[in-house]
């Protein structure tokens, strides 16, 4: 390899979005399912996205944001 | 109607995003083609994000963000 890894990675968004929502939904202690149904959007579409395993789109992302009673910027916080 | 509109309506996030893109990109002079040149995306693409006309997903949201380099919650920032 070339060139060694910088020191400070920059977390995907992905993963600061998985890492917020599983934190939010335990400060509500809410389970996926709760906040599935709260936003209108499937269990294991949730659960995919608190993997980081999903490209969850904008409308989805503030479906979560309303859910939540959070601004959507909120969810993309480090 | 049965119900008056609120008074002050919540902003979409797409419309948010819109307006934030089109500041930022104003802000470095950058023209939709400079930003999705940074960004690798196509300029009809950037275009259309920047009319909310894109339900844009968070893996293209993180390209714009680098590209322009801010925080990706940013773009989001009402």
């Amino acid at each position: 390899m070339p060139h060694t890894a910088p020191k400070t990675q920059r977390q995907s968004a992905r993963t600061i979005l998985a890492v917020n929502l599983r934190r939010m939904r335990a400060e509500l202690a809410w389970s996926q399912e709760d906040l599935a149904a709260e936003a209108g959007l499937d269990r294991s579409f949730v659960a995919h996205v608190e993997r980081g395993a999903r490209n969850i789109s904008i409308d989805n992302l503030e479906k979560l944001a309303v859910a939540l009673a959070v601004p959507i910027a909120r969810l993309l916080e480090q």
